[in-house]
């Protein structure tokens, strides 16, 4: 039996932390076979940011890809060490060792292929292979370039090293106990879900939930491999990540509530109203990479009109820039932003045959007085856009109003 | 023109030093093409292995190197983005990018051979090439190991580029103005020497002298590479290291003077004096690779004699272990050892043409009331072993008998 286990940083921050997770892995040693992936101890990643920064205020991604990858190598040859203590046999190796060859793409390189045959050695030779994690190489000669998989990173490499090698368990530790209905630390009553579609995952991933990765879940769902969250501290079993079961139809449609402050919100002010306007505004931003959610467009009046939508918070500035020029060439007065907004989703695959639950989420924020300032939603999403202020007031309202606190 | 410059750890300790290293190599590069190999930022590699040794005793080799190598692959990365800054066009290359191709031996690896494909591709782009340094890998395929070169491995790093690129400049920068008739820290008479032969320095640095290592100075004078060893920090014009020249012969005979602390001495008490024993100790301490100095045999009595030697301070642990069971066969009373001695070493290549020095270094140690405890010389050099609470005034004391003050 191959398993693959997947320790984030919070699970290594430490070299206590470090014994820690070796343990654990010498007690999943005995009965399989153990590929783990690990993530940069602690803050590393953000530290060696923060140091780039000091030398460049936009450091060539090839270079910044170089210098991150260093983290998890640190980390896979570290953990190594404490497994060689507890007396089990393992062995490091960068993502280019694994054989996981990537686009020529830097800082979000999306992998190619995995080339598992060291892996396959290493794993045949009795050893436990610790990868280091977010990482791979653009071709399989020495002298290729290090690229990494982007932010979470090392929750793909796991599922993809599990869909390349047939694995029997992929999983993800992590410092929650797994996937709950909303974000327990402000919910009390938020509730632990034994499993969750990829789907559903996905929409929550997407919409801040910051469990698991969503490029994981996606290739997940796309070899088919079960994803298992749990907790690296405890023992509680965590939640599965599958494909939508039959049981699922009977349960609650909704299956939770998730929310997301790292968000901005981008207004273009008096825009002239004409056909065309909308593509500008909106190719641009694709073209440089930037991913747009809740859009809202005012009535026209007077032949001007107001186009607002949101942007991930990291790619603000970023979104500021290209509008720059996009600005004057569609005559708008100006573009002003605001980052004190959130989206708050009400998720689930049941939502999809289940008309009415907009309606109900709306009412359930209505009755706390919270304004809806932009809605969007999905085939099994309903997200509404909030002053950021009432997050807290609004998720409390919404886990109640779909009695989420039920099993 | 190629100029191959290696920039220590101690030039790069901070993002403020890094800029300024950039802005040495932004100067270099208006007129020629530069390799620069870096070193890890500071103490990155003192402080990756203390958290080695929190998670193992005796950390494993290869899990050692990939760890190790990480510091100055960051450094690489960082040096670049600053050179980026000024607008030098640069790449980053680890030591595998950089076709290093290394024996599979771990920590202290040498190199089989050099493929700069890549590297020659990069400078004849136009761009600075920045070499992590101290690392290389085991074979030119993705999946090869990762090897450090040992200790200083940086310095060979530098040479073995050069001579591959049969670079027209090598330039060690380091936190020293170049290579001094003694410490300068101890003999403020301390003298910087224009040029030094390759079999000078060899010595120096095999003797304590740390401005460079002893394994590139090797390799220098095998591919016959003149190597500057200067200060970072300034422009002063630094010790040229190459072959002796005839000019040398009117100098003063004597070079400098090393003095060494790191170093123990063990003895083996009381070892009955039969043909092999001197065989069975030393062949043991070949075997475990460990590198044995000045050894001294007393006069034998009642069949019984005392065994002394010198071993790196660094090997002490592990000579210890090699000899335990070693006192056993030989039927030795004991093993004692003592780390409070120091070498001192007169240096020349006029020492093996001169007769005499011996004696001159004897009387000048006498008349300072120390006590000499051994004595090993080479063709070029004399080293006493002393007390180590007299190193100051030993190194004083030749420093003035042989008028190194003098140019």
């Amino acid at each position: 039996m191959i398993v693959v286990q997947k320790y984030g940083g919070s699970s290594v921050s430490t070299t206590e932390k470090i014994r820690n997770v070796a343990r654990r892995i010498a007690e999943t040693a005995k009965h399989s076979q153990v590929v783990t992936v690990i993530s940069a101890m602690g803050d590393t990643t953000d530290d060696l940011i923060a140091i780039a920064k000091e030398l460049s205020t936009m450091p060539d991604g090839r270079e910044l890809d170089k210098l991150l990858a260093t983290g998890e190598q640190a980390a896979s040859a570290l953990l190594t060490m404490a497994l060689h203590t507890q007396g089990i046999p393992a062995v490091s190796l960068t993502g280019g060792q694994a054989g996981i060859i990537t686009e020529k793409v830097a800082t979000k390189a999306r992998i190619l292929k995995i080339d598992p045959r060291r892996l396959r050695e290493e794993l045949n030779s009795g050893k436990v292979a610790v990868i280091a994690g977010f990482q791979g190489i653009t071709d399989n000669a020495s002298w290729a370039d290090i690229t990494t998989l982007g932010r979470g990173g090392s929750d793909t490499t796991a599922v993809a090293l599990a869909a390349a090698l047939r694995a029997d368990k992929c999983e993800i530790y992590t410092d929650v106990d797994g996937v709950f209905t909303t974000d327990p630390r402000i919910e009390p009553n938020a509730r632990k879900l034994e499993s969750i579609s990829y789907e559903e995952m996905l929409e929550m991933a997407g919409q801040g939930a910051r469990v698991i990765h969503s490029r994981a879940v996606d290739l997940g769902e796309l070899y088919n491999v079960q994803i298992l969250v749990a907790n690296s501290a405890n023992t509680t079993q965590g939640t599965l990540i599958k494909e939508e079961d039959p049981s699922m139809e009977v349960r609650n449609p909704v299956r939770g509530i998730a929310h997301d402050a790292d968000v901005a919100r981008l207004t273009l002010v008096s825009v002239p109203d004409r056909p065309g306007i909308a593509y500008q505004v909106f190719h641009a931003l694709a073209q440089d990479n930037i991913n747009v959610d809740i859009i809202v467009q005012n009535v026209s009046q007077a032949g001007l009109t107001d186009v607002s939508f949101t942007v991930a918070l990291p790619d603000l500035e970023k979104a500021k820039r290209t509008l720059e020029s996009v600005v004057k060439e569609i005559g708008a007065r100006e573009l002003i932003t605001d980052q004190n907004v959130a989206k708050v989703s009400v998720i689930g695959s049941g939502i999809r045959s289940h008309p009415g639950y907009a309606a109900k989420m709306f009412g359930a924020l209505s009755s706390e007085g919270i304004n809806i300032l932009g809605i969007a939603t999905s085939e099994i999403r309903i997200t509404c856009l909030i002053d950021q202020d009432y997050v807290k007031e609004a998720v409390r309202a919404l886990h109640k109003a779909f009695q989420l606190e039920k099993a």
